[in-house]
């Protein structure tokens, strides 16, 4: 094996980086953010990062937990962005590591524009997300030449319900064959209803997905009328997505995992 | 350190694995990819995978170019897939690679549904997509809370101008603040004159990005209606994802490569 030029910055004193851990499976990280972990002297961590991942940590490395969690108390956006900027300016690397892709409803663009008000150098280090990844490993191809051009991935946290008015229905059920929701359980009632109501068809194919990719992964194939009663009855938990669309079907054939 | 749990599982003769690299920087193929890189046997790439990346390869791992070039002589769809058979009905473990992940418009479910067809074990490597990973480095986060709840993904390639029936327009203008085209340059024209006939100001700013993640990168900012001339002003090359929504103005600050 001839070794690859991989090009990989070196981590520096006083910056931070905002780190993507990809939907679960700890084989989906990257080599960037294996580099990440294995030099952070800080790690800020979300509920969702999966626990093998931080074992990489180097031994002396503090893992500090920043978790929001539906229901119960959590640590504010706030405080989070100002504990990252304090480690920052006691010079520390500091590693803000986030499931998914940091900058995919991630509120990394938030913490990002954080740093650049107090001069901080970061960087960012995407990771795969849920919506392409995730549903990948129940079967489900985000693009399939006959059928969709485009794909759709939406927030189905419970601020949409609040933000209704920011969320053309109409148009996003008629735009992109199709959509995918993350973090769907509180709002899956809202969101199926309103799909329906702006032109969705009742009875179309829809996948619940819990825990993709991890061992704990679970995929219900219901409808969009019947999703929300299904994801009670199989007591499915967080983290949820909901799939919409033709590609759903694919998966009676191209099933390889669960 | 701790050694974490991987659980990657062992890569079997005559089994096809269909592998994504992400957008171009080889620190972010996954751990699962170069695990699957190192133990194939014979390795069907394509034109925007990395040569970097190519180079983790075994010594004795057979490299089969099956890249698709605009304008130039190319390998039809159905000859890589019976190759890719072929390969495997030798008992040889086959690793089909692909730029980005093998099912974001790059023909993996096609090739899986073949394989099923013909009764080859298979299992799925997603990477990072370059409408997500690819912009970060531009600075353009896919979601910020207070600009969007979703983001559209779309292939920008020559045939959505034949299959325009099959594309909303007006929908997809606004259903979603923020849209990435992949593949752009052929079809820049007809994309920027549909979404403003559609709906879409003019003036938008927008960002053309080549080469994400790479070392070649380039990003141009400009406006919806500007964008196709400034692609051939500044000789942009392929791969080029056309960007449009308010979050692009974003990189102006949060701009950290280029």
């Amino acid at each position: 094996m001839v070794k690859p030029k991989l090009n990989l910055q070196k981590f520096m004193r006083g910056t931070v980086w905002l780190v993507g851990t990809g939907p679960g499976d700890p084989g989906l990280i990257t080599l960037y953010t294996l580099h990440a972990i294995q030099q952070a002297d800080v790690i800020i961590y979300d509920a969702l990062v999966n626990s093998e991942i931080l074992k990489m940590a180097k031994k002396k490395a503090k893992l500090v937990f920043a978790g929001k969690r539906g229901g119960k108390p959590s640590f504010k956006q706030k405080d989070i962005s100002n504990r990252i900027v304090g480690y920052a300016k006691k010079k520390l690397r500091v590693l803000r590591l986030k499931s998914g892709d940091p900058f995919v409803f991630g509120r990394g663009a938030e913490e990002a524009l954080k740093l650049i008000k107090e001069k901080i150098p970061f960087r960012i280090v995407p990771g795969i997300t849920a919506g392409i990844g995730g549903i990948a490993y129940a079967g489900i191809p985000a693009t399939y030449r006959n059928n969709n051009h485009s794909i759709t991935l939406i927030t189905g946290h419970r601020s949409l319900s609040k933000s209704n008015r920011s969320i053309n229905w109409k148009a996003l059920s008629k735009s992109t064959e199709m959509l995918v929701f993350y973090m769907v359980l509180g709002n899956l009632s809202y969101i199926s209803k309103a799909l329906i109501k702006a032109g969705r068809k009742k009875n179309e194919s829809v996948a619940l997905i819990s825990s993709a990719t991890t061992a704990k992964q679970k995929t219900v194939i219901t409808t969009l009328e019947n999703c929300s009663n299904l994801s009670k009855k199989y007591n499915l938990k967080t983290p949820t997505m909901l799939v919409v669309g033709k590609n759903v079907s694919l998966r009676k054939k191209l099933k390889w995992v669960e």
